[in-house]
């Protein structure tokens, strides 16, 4: 089958790789009908984690709307043509961590992630034409004949990351916000944040584009680049009395828009993390933390199954359209160029959704 | 009167300065019946917040029991003669702040702390015969007959921190915890957290006298000298699946202290920081914080006054004894003695009461 394989940072080229086959009697075999990037794919594809990928062998993603075509021994949910999505972890539904909720964390896969390296089980990822999906009964999930194709991707992974970061944020009626962060999640989440609240909302990115976008969905734009960000925090103090807003949701995974989020929190503020921190010793001002009494909620390795349902519903009940970030469709083979529009920021690039 | 002075790092010197007195009609004057000292006021003793104070002239101290000697024309909860207590900081009680509970960010005072320098309202502190007490209607409280005179320093700071930082960890009652500090209100924070769960209780500190003194309470004592405490983290993931603990409630106020504690929370796990941290550019894993998806409920800035009234209950319901962690009675001439024996933790020393 085709696939896209890494082989050093910025270099993923689409090529033949053998199909998956069933290993153990848990698995499915998933047909690609749809797929897309994270904004998470974007450290592997730059060569960030190169300690956690074999290059040359490395498949990516893990966002996806398939159709079963092969299902193991032990598999009772699922049939051929089934259509599915799973999130973006491999959980077991029953070890001590997926009981309370901590499926990111699952003892029995071992914290597999659908293309995400060696180092996170190894599993093929979704921008191929076909995937193996290990533990299937447990965490694969049909999808309601009321979505259509296009909006299922967001299921695995966006979706329900923007859900958990905004319901974390446990926003009130009166909360002045900020979002950090407008790519495609800040946005769904920033779309969400506007059901919690009737006070402003502050959007913080550094990309016009995105900001052009965040004020469609009735946030305040700021300029989050690094000779504006000062102004910017100091025009949404003097908003507030000097204080700060009440919750901040971060969904920028970078250490300085974890800074950023700290200088808008005010005393007692809540900071809801959804961002992937690659930074190991990234300087922290625990004095501002303290001194802030802040409470922060950090879920960037999200739950997401846990959220998948909600997410579902959130689509079925029309309290949110995802493709509304949706901003190009591309084919499996235009996939690496799609990369680079979405790693350099391109004007006019959120998302791009891949079919075969 | 006499006041004890800083006048250099552990430079602190029992002098005669002007007594306090009515500055504004809410003023009251406080004589001092017996003080302490917090482990806060070791950052001003050892000149690590040289730019907070004014040597020479800066008094210390924000613990206290009194007699109130003179009220101001506008006073009106308070008579000479009554028995008052603070909490360290200066409320309103009206502001945006004090009104959804964050006293300690008053911002009418303008977060003023008793004895923490020019930086913080430039108050005199409780290590003096007299203090004078703004706002005093708003913030001082009357000490219930039923309290000795003793446990009445410890509504200042202490035993409010500990109930603060507790609540906030949300402990069910089969939570592994860790407590990571055991000084005074490290012990009185394990004291309530054994109250919480009936799971094991670990005790990190690097002094053993301190964790003999946590075992006593029915924790498991852990060695945290930089030495050992890589060990002791092991000895817990053993314990724990490798999971590591459910909650941490941390009072140590240190970079590494903040290091240890998100080494030992589990995935999904809470870390609630009563510690006071001065690094404005510690090097944290970011990485591991989201990684393992941590809640953090820092309350370091601690808003006493909300939870005293629960503290003086805590006492007069024989929940807790705070006397249990009192080691030292010293009089006001001993007090920098008193300070040097508390910041170089010497054996058998874990908090001193002060009397004139």
């Amino acid at each position: 089958m085709r696939a896209a394989v890494y082989h050093g940072p910025k270099d993923v080229r689409i090529e033949e790789v053998a199909d998956p086959r069933i290993e153990q009697p848990g698995d499915v075999i998933i047909k690609m009908i749809t797929t897309s990037m994270c904004g998470s794919d974007l450290y592997l594809y730059n060569g960030e984690v190169e300690e956690l990928v074999a290059p040359g062998h490395t498949t990516l993603g893990h966002e996806i709307c398939g159709e079963v075509v092969e299902v193991g021994s032990a598999v009772n949910r699922f049939a051929v043509g089934d259509r599915v999505t799973f999130p973006y972890s491999v959980s077991c539904g029953r070890c001590q961590s997926c009981r309370v909720g901590q499926t990111a964390h699952c003892l029995t896969s071992g914290k597999a992630i659908y293309g995400f390296g060696t180092a996170f089980g190894d599993l093929g990822g979704s921008h191929a034409e076909y995937v193996r999906s290990p533990l299937a009964d447990d965490h694969l999930e049909h999808v309601p004949d009321s979505l259509p194709d296009d909006v299922v991707p967001f299921l695995s992974c966006n979706l329900p990351a923007a859900a958990i970061a905004v319901h974390a944020a446990e926003i009130e009626l009166t909360d002045t916000v900020a979002v950090v962060g407008c790519g495609a999640t800040g946005l769904l989440a920033l779309d969400l944040i506007r059901r919690h609240t009737n006070a402003t909302v502050y959007a913080f990115d550094p990309v016009p584009f995105r900001r052009k976008r965040a004020e469609v969905l009735g946030a305040v734009p700021m300029d989050a680049s690094a000779d504006a960000v000062d102004t910017s925090i100091q025009a949404v103090l003097d908003a507030t009395h000097g204080l700060g807003v009440h919750k901040v949701v971060e969904f920028a995974g970078r250490g300085d828009a974890f800074d950023l989020s700290v200088a808008l929190a005010r005393p007692g503020g809540t900071i809801s993390g959804g961002g992937v921190y690659l930074e190991r010793d990234h300087p922290v001002s625990l004095f501002d933390m303290h001194f802030k009494n802040l409470r922060l909620v950090l879920n960037g390795f999200a739950n997401a199954h846990t959220a998948q349902r909600h997410a579902m519903q959130l689509i079925e009940n029309n309290v949110i359209d995802p493709t509304a970030v949706l901003t190009h469709r591309v084919s499996l083979s235009e996939l690496p160029s799609a990369a680079e529009q979405f790693t350099t920021r391109e004007e006019g690039f959120l998302k791009a959704l891949i079919t075969p």
